[in-house]
């Protein structure tokens, strides 16, 4: 039995790709009975500093969060700029993306994955933390997400 | 606002189609520092009595289980015969399947969602309770499970 890699097992959200949130959202929030969260475009590059597999981008994606309970599940859409989350849509189709994980010491695990042939895919910050998909997707058959909230 | 159609909102579990369930669960054991989970075959036709898209069939999946703190994380590898974890693997690949919420009444859940344009896609039975895969990728972009526990 190794080392657990990320210090936490505990999922903290569930990453959907959708190509238009704003209908989506709507229909999670009737299945569930719920108010239809507020969507919202993530950063602009100044401010995100977007690296999508080793270079800066423009993308961003407009979100939506619902409260499940023990975890958050996140409607994503994206832009037509490169990222994670086109290339997920435009190879995929609409579908989940990612899981999460809160960690301590977003960038040491980085390299500890990356040392482990799990490359970083994307990554970028937002009020109050930053996050980094890595790229699981051969060993996990899903992409992880690391969030570091601050 | 509307009702709630499930009555609850609480993801049990995850679940990950994937081609060789021995190996990804090996990787997961190795990544998250924990000893590899037994998996198993579910049961035979004649006791899952196992339903997809309305006609019998023989279809059985391995599966494994990891207790992820809030949820269970489910590996299912298909067999070859027709079923909604072979029909993921050959149009989509490995990935997640599908959420799973734990629901009281189910043959009743079922005809909710059904009335709702959201079609029974596979059912069966384990020991110590029934599933039902409802088809919501349409609406909801991912397959919700429908888990009753005895």
């Amino acid at each position: 039995m190794s080392k657990n890699m990320l210090n936490t097992n505990v999922i903290t959200q569930i990453g959907i790709i959708v190509k238009d949130v704003e209908k989506t959202s709507q229909m999670f929030a009737d299945f569930f009975g719920v108010d239809k969260p507020e969507a919202f475009w993530t950063d602009a590059a100044d401010k995100a500093q977007t690296e999508y597999k080793g270079s800066s981008t423009k993308a961003r994606a407009r979100l939506a969060f619902f409260d499940m309970g023990s975890l958050q599940l996140e409607l994503i859409q994206p832009d037509e700029n490169p990222s994670t989350w086109r290339e997920f849509l435009d190879e995929k189709g609409e579908g989940v993306h990612h899981i999460a994980f809160e960690v301590k010491g977003l960038f040491e695990k980085i390299k500890v994955l990356e040392n482990q042939n799990m490359p970083l895919v994307q990554k970028g910050e937002f009020d109050g933390g930053r996050y980094a998909y890595m790229d699981t997707s051969h060993n996990l058959k899903v992409i992880l997400e690391l969030l570091e909230i601050d």
